[in-house]
């Protein structure tokens, strides 16, 4: 069951990843999605992330700080990956480095 | 067909909204979310909107500056909605109002 991701008090900050590709079965994209996905929450100053698909695709990640973000950029299974997503996998996508400023939520998030 | 939203340079800024719903067939839900969407378009400040959804709901919306993201939230039909989405769409949400800092973007975009 999806949840969503539980962060600190802001601030903190936010990478906004949103992608369109041409789907192709058997490709090893959802195999290489999942396992940044995983790779991710090991990374210092992880916080979080958030991802839904439906023809567009959107990722959210959360970061304690700008730094943590720019270690995980660089990642070498991760450059590996972007370097794929490029080639192969996405039509195209934009990604977007935000300091959250406030937040609020609404109702039990387990 | 999707399209990622097409923002200025930055700064600007975002607000990241994922929610969590109990699907319920029939019952206004799409409607009033399409609604929201094209009423975003007409307001000041608005630059675009990416939003997904498969279990998780995902909807980003970028704007201008603070002033209008205050302005589009007490907005009355859109305070009717998020009254009604408190009361009958959402198991829970988190609102995340970001300024965003840094962007790029791989690929064409239509």
């Amino acid at each position: 069951m999806p949840v969503l991701a539980s962060t600190p008090d802001p601030p903190y900050y936010a990478v906004i990843f949103t992608s369109l590709r041409d789907e192709e079965a058997g490709d090893g994209y959802d195999a290489t999605a999942a396992r940044m996905i995983e790779l991710a929450h090991g990374q210092p100053g992880f916080l979080g992330v958030e991802t839904a698909r439906d023809g567009l695709g959107i990722t959210v990640s959360y970061w304690t700080d700008e730094a943590a973000i720019a270690a995980w950029r660089t990642d070498a299974e991760h450059l590996l990956a972007q370097e794929l997503g490029r080639s192969r996998w996405y039509r195209s996508y934009a990604v977007r480095v935000a300091r959250v400023e406030r937040a609020y939520d609404f109702g039990p998030n387990p």
